[in-house]
């Protein structure tokens, strides 16, 4: 079938062949399909959806758009964590290492910060001389040698992704869950993975702010891993609130070292655990979620888990005294409180607020060629459910730029609700798919 | 609002601003708005719909992409027709000389065939030295002095509409009303009418195969008329069989000649007179239907409607000899009979196929560059209600190239289709709208 057709025939309702959708994708990879055919094709998928056999061959297509790496010169089954995105959510940083630790290879290819939401990466690169930026090649040692490694996303991988998503971002096709799973799937697939976690985050700090919304997204990546031979489970896990206390980048370097040695907040380290635990048991290194989270105490208590992060931090030249003493993390200039406006109970934190917020102090980037300052960010001291006085400290913001202060304190202070009465807590794993 | 969030906002089925649409067509004819976003607008566009204010903002900055003519220099109020294309359809060629024999002033700017249907720029090149691609100086001094003018899409009216017809053909975008409608208003405004009437084919040979479909265009183009401040009236008429006896360009010349001397076929002579009273009626030429019919009948009687034909052939260059004397035409060199396999009643004749088949023949194109022979096509002996002898011919085929007759045959047999009964006969003008 010719480019029109296959546009005209989704327009329609029809199910596309999965030749055909491979077809298509290859030409628009090559630029046989133009920009503007794709587009229209995007729109047609955003209004009539893909289904699960459609899916598989669109989310395939993508991936064999480029290189797949084969990682079979590592031992044992790699497994992968993907979170869709969260404000505060530094757990790859803790969860990677942890993995490793327990022996299961975690090859990790991460992205930037992207809207209100922070990156692996940019968290990554305040640790000291931190390399996202290495060659397939090495990547491949280090996961083989450290059983760990976090890179960024390479030109050769998913190439057809990388195009297609740039079209999407102008075309207003991003927030489409077929579009999105498989863009995600085909990134991941590519790596070299045999078994991935998913967290989709839900609330309003979230890309999908209804359960119902995340959880089609979560049985839609599982569909396409089915489709592809792989184990994938999911987590929908609470966003409503950013993940423990710290946003910012080293800020959020601090937290998940804590977290490995044990004294993180209690939120972060329970999604962190649950995570990590599906992907032990994933990796076959323990046989249900009890034996997981016992072994990821086990590294926690040794140092185990803190000794791998190190580790990893050498191996992709960063300086891992910065680890060990977390005083060599970049610091900000200045520090300054929040205050409560009144007294009584914390019944809400606006994520999607504090990201943004945070971009503006410059923790995330409002352009693509904005710098981020890794120093900057926000420690929440008070979280949703926690009394306050009239005048305590709600949130310590740490700034190089006086002139930042005061706009970003106002949006602090509009981002949290209060109220008479504690709310109800939410659960941290709302649900978990297969 | 930027492109983006203008598709975001039709795609979410929000209502545009007049203004945002102006900016983005605007964009889009001056190379600002790629075409990728455009396509994408389309396809939102597509499956949303524009309301009436979207609509007309829509059609107006298509409009006002280009040169819009004021021929207010011709005194009376200019009308035109529009055909949305039918098989036979030489509505035009017998029309526009009669409104303008009665005093109506007939700025027309035509197309050329498309598909299965013919063009009326097509048929009026049969004619030996007819001119289509006159200046718009020479258009406006033709409208003044002869009342009448049958030209060429030009490169300054409505531009938009041509980049973006071009756009939808190859993204699937072409049948949705909102846009159909757009893309005949924006044209038809710009050629300096006053009042505009409409021939909304409806049935196997038209492209709007459904009464309703057909009703809601029509619906469409009046609401833009009316925006615009144009009265706009439409008729739709069948095109379950096509119309008239000849298909074919020269034939079809003759055909319309004919029915100037009021020899035409009833179904071809009726929707032509009903659609130029409209004209006369909308003109001030005429306070109703019936006295609009009188006029019509006395300009054909007189032989002025004939007269003013070879006005308006031999201002745009043709030879008004060909008229008078209708052996001058192009003539194909041979004609062969096709048989009706069995006796009976004509139950149907599938126009679509007729138009194809005559295509086929060389009567229209095949592709854009394909060059038309204006001597070939048939007559319709027998049409829809017509008793026929076993071996009696139904179609009179004339051809120059003896290897496409056999297949141009069983394609006419197999569009033909023949029972014991005669049928109900339909109505030519199924309704009028206004």
């Amino acid at each position: 079938m010719r480019p029109y057709e296959l546009i005209k025939a989704k327009r329609d309702g029809q199910r596309l062949k999965a030749d055909d959708i491979a077809a298509f994708i290859d030409g628009y990879t090559r630029g046989t399909v133009p920009d503007y055919q794709m587009s229209a094709m995007l729109m047609a998928v955003f209004f009539r959806g893909l289904d699960d056999g459609e899916l598989g061959a669109w989310a395939r297509a993508m991936l064999f758009s480029g290189e797949v790496l084969d990682l079979s010169d590592t031992p044992g089954i790699k497994v992968d964590k993907h979170s869709t995105g969260g404000v505060g959510d530094k757990v790859s940083l803790s969860l990677a290492p942890l993995a490793a630790a327990c022996g299961v290879p975690v090859p990790m290819i991460s992205g930037r910060g992207l809207g209100h939401t922070g990156g692996t990466l940019d968290k990554l690169e305040s640790i000291p001389g931190f390399q996202v930026d290495l060659s397939v090649a090495e990547y491949r040692r280090l996961v083989r040698e450290v059983k760990v490694c976090l890179i960024g996303q390479t030109a050769t991988l998913a190439p057809a992704d990388k195009k297609l998503y740039a079209l999407r971002d102008v075309t207003a096709t991003v927030d489409c869950i077929p579009l999105i799973a498989s863009s995600i799937m085909s990134k991941k697939l590519a790596e070299g993975i045999d078994a991935l976690v998913l967290d989709v985050k839900v609330g309003s700090g979230a890309f999908m702010k209804k359960l119902e919304d995340a959880r089609t997204l979560a049985r839609t990546m599982i569909s396409i891993g089915r489709e592809m031979g792989k184990k994938v489970t999911a987590l929908l896990t609470d966003m409503d609130q950013p993940l423990g206390h710290a946003v910012g980048n080293a800020l959020e370097v601090v937290e998940a070292v804590e977290m490995l040695r044990g004294r993180a907040p209690a939120d972060y380290t329970e999604v962190t655990l649950a995570l990590t635990a599906e992907m032990l048991v994933l990796g076959g290194r323990a046989a249900n979620e009890a034996e997981a989270r016992a072994q990821l105490q086990k590294v926690i208590a040794d140092g185990s888990a803190e000794k791998k992060l190190c580790e990893l931090v050498e191996a992709q030249r960063g300086d891992p005294a910065a680890i060990t003493d977390l005083s060599r993390l970049p610091r900000a200039k200045h520090t300054a409180k929040v205050a409560a406006p009144a007294a009584g109970f914390v019944t809400g934190i606006d994520s999607e607020a504090v990201g943004l917020a945070a971009m503006a102090l410059g923790a995330g980037r409002e352009r693509t060629d904005s710098i981020i300052n890794p120093a900057v960010g926000f420690m929440l001291e008070k979280k949703v459910g926690d009394a306050v006085q009239a005048g305590e400290p709600i949130v310590t913001v740490h700034y190089d730029d006086a002139a930042k202060l005061e706009p970003v304190k106002q949006r602090l202070l509009a981002a949290y609700r209060f109220g008479p009465a504690k709310p109800a807590p939410r659960p941290l794993v709302l649900e978990r798919l297969e």
